[in-house]
């Protein structure tokens, strides 16, 4: 027997930490008991940005509703778990309750490619004690991840600016074969143009572009060879790999042999320079519509650097630094209860330790765009109290309803519809989820991004203000002096 | 419609670059004219280290065999293909080999948990061109991430030394749910005890652990109450998470309940003062038995100074910098063409490009060990032409059969079983992959490691001797003599 490891979405249940199934366990003990299981809300933020980062954009609402619709434990999971040792003194009523167990807890969200910023919430999940409790690893691994890869991407956005295209092409680098079908899809969200992994196409419609290989140009004798069989075969597709031997060398080869190519593709050397005298031997030649492609250990800091030089580059392909975020890999997402509900009490629950400090109960964001030379531009947000929205209009609401009782809410399954309460005015009615509307929003959102935001550099963090609303404050000292007082 | 990207075995063969696909299109209309598809040899290395790596630990040849021996393409796949741009003058005949697909090629491997460094071919695949190349992609996705987590296990490893368990905690950071569990595996691999990945436990078989998070705590009002909740249902197997509030009296309330509890968990503050204090008050109890966990940020660093300043702490939580190996969160391995076969001729390739030339045609590694005072150690190893192994004993060859015509070899899906051929005599019969057999190499091997090779600090490059053989370098110099002729 050997182990293949695929994850599929009927493993979902068990791709979690193995203390979530035993504090829910013990949720379900003491509801066996008391005759009552809690209501808990649980959310989803970070306390800090990455390093190198100056805002993040939230990515995989899609996967994580399409994950808490779908979880539900199989026999072999339920047995697998039963035979496990912590488990073996556990009622079989417990294990009842996971194979009934389905979600039918509510959700609120900002949603997919909106930026957002540290104490923000970009998730809140409400429902039970223990169906709020056991989807954390879940959702953390999901948003960690796809929101890690969309704030890179949109640092290379802003790098290439709007009139060059950017393509993910880190397949091979990424955290496994299946996490490079998410990056490629988190890398669109947050705005790249396209992925040459092939799967990221067919299942999630992110536009798949390819040139060739090393290997392809080595399987030949003579480089010219490999130039006319590809062309034979892609007559209107071609982009010919010239660096293989001597880069210049190849792009006269290209010319010369008069065969049809769309563009050429530099990937080693230095690319200012080369792709200057690759522009100058296409144009000399007629091939003005031809394109230059450059990769090669690409990031943000030198596609800037050849942008401000006025290297002739249309396109840039970015492998690994974009699929595995390499300079920041990973995000301190954290999924904290705030609110418990137990016997009618409503108790607001947070942490009091020294630097991880939480406010308590469910939360909303309000974000305020101000007009500025260039159009609006982020002004400054505000944390509130769930429930103090009134005196915001719904275009100011970062945090909408995507779920109600397990059930994905009426319009949010259909992407191009504008439909209220999904999407906020700021992005047109754009759906909630989704790469095409999380794109589109991505990338008005960082149109909005005022100029110490944009920079890539690192630097004294930058001025952005999520302020607390008077009435969180207060909540929070009441429980602080509740606390006091025990 | 919603995505939910789950990846599972039926997906893998468009896990893939576009261009390997393309690729294969351009090589099935060449061997349609010629009537002859060539042979080929793929070797996978890296170059270099990454940063503040001194080796590597092979690991994910189990997925590399599983996934070469279930890859095929569906209808679906192979519509999906046929509708894109670039496909859509390619001949029929292309779309009927691929639905025809099976892997049927040969592979040579080094077994897993196998230490290993630059220049050195972890992995050979021999086939047709279009087989070999086509599962580029995927092998490297594999292989590159699953190598990264082992070789930081390795680190955690030998930073935490023998007696002290470590335990891989970082499902909720890694890159995506799926990712999760492929970390846990090559965790374990590299050296980790367990894992709190459950998926990672029913699947590859890891043993899993788990403790209680601070939300199980912030859920009841009184730490206490929570305490004896978890107590009442797992009186065999509880570790109290005493930090929610203050660390000490936390330990002490677990004291005084006199509930059972099996250790306790530090998840904050200064752990090497808090793991002496809390060491006492179990002590003073009379619970020499009762263990103590400590995790929050760790690193090998971290545990390294904690166990040199005599930290009385049992057991490593791991997180986020091993499950997504931090501060070298990739791998550079490349797969490149070593050889082709066409028309009955073998012609060896390489690449001649400055700082990224490569030696041509199959190759074998050859490994020795020193007596040294403390058992053997490793003492510099020997790049040789696949061929030339006849001289060294079959103990010294890493690189040995896995697969041939697409078959896993007889005997390699006994993983506890000794085979003459696989696994090398230095690993007592260990079957080449799979995670226990892995994992005990790994082990084994880092007990040969020379001092130098040892230290988790960065310094000058290790003196690690990877040397070529002359034959080696006569064919490269052959190979460029035949360049600068043609």
């Amino acid at each position: 027997m050997i182990t293949s490891l695929s994850v599929g979405e009927a493993d979902l249940a068990l791709v979690t930490d193995l203390y979530q199934l035993t504090m829910a366990a013990a949720y379900h003990a003491a509801a066996e008991e008391s005759g009552e299981m809690p209501g808990a809300t649980f959310e989803l933020w970070v306390r800090r940005l990455p390093p190198h980062r100056r805002f993040l954009v939230f990515a995989g609402l899609e996967q994580v509703l399409a994950s808490l619709r779908d979880l539900s434990f199989t026999y072999e999971q339920i047995d697998y778990l039963r035979r496990q040792e912590p488990f073996r003194g556990v009622a079989d009523s417990f294990f009842e309750t996971l194979s009934d167990f389905r979600f039918r807890g509510d959700v609120r969200a900002m949603p997919e490619g909106t930026l957002f910023f540290p104490d923000e919430p970009v998730l809140a999940v409400s429902g039970t004690l223990l169906e709020a409790q056991i989807v954390e690893t879940l959702l953390l691994s999901i948003v960690n991840f796809q929101t890690t890869i969309a704030s890179k991407a949109a640092r290379l956005r802003l790098a290439a600016g709007d009139d060059v295209q950017i393509a993910e092409f880190g397949s091979r680098r990424a955290h496994g074969p299946q996490a490079a079908v998410w990056a490629a899809r988190a890398a669109y969200v947050g705005g790249a143009d396209s992925t040459s992994n092939v799967l990221a196409g067919q299942r999630a419609g992110v536009p798949v572009v390819g040139t060739m290989a090393h290997s392809f140009i080595m399987s030949y004798e003579h480089e010219e060879d490999a130039f006319r069989r590809y062309q034979r075969t892609f007559p209107e597709h071609t982009v010919l790999l010239v660096d293989t031997y001597d880069t210049l060398e190849g792009v006269r080869k290209a010319l010369a042999d008069g065969g049809p190519f769309r563009g050429v593709r530099l990937d080693s050397g230095d690319l200012e320079e080369l792709s200057r005298q690759t522009r100058r031997l296409l144009d000399e030649a007629g091939r003005q519509d031809a394109t230059i492609f450059a990769s090669g250990d690409m990031n943000e800091h030198k596609i800037a650097a050849l942008r401000a030089a006025g290297a002739p580059i249309d396109a840039f392909g970015v492998g690994t630094r974009l699929a595995t975020s390499a300079d920041a890999p990973y995000l301190n997402g954290i999924y904290k209860l705030v609110e418990v509900v137990r016997g009618g009490e409503v108790r607001p629950t947070f942490k009091a330790s020294t630097g991880k400090a939480t406010y308590p109960g469910p939360k909303q964001v309000i974000r305020r765009l101000e007009q500025g030379v260039g159009g609006p531009t982020l002004a400054g947000d505000l944390l509130i109290r769930h429930g103090d929205e009134a005196g915001y209009g719904a275009e100011q609401r970062l945090l909408v309803p995507v779920m109600e009782g397990g059930r994905l809410l009426a319009g949010v399954e259909a992407p191009a519809a504008a439909q209220p309460g999904v999407g906020t005015a700021d992005d047109g009615g754009l759906a909630t989820y989704g790469v095409a509307a999380g794109r589109r929003r991505c990338l008005r959102q960082l149109a909005h991004l005022p100029p110490a935001l944009r920079c890539l550099e690192d630097g004294d963090e930058p001025a952005y203000a999520v302020a607390v609303d008077p009435r969180l404050e207060a909540l929070l000292q009441g429980q602080l002096d509740r606390m006091a007082g025990s």
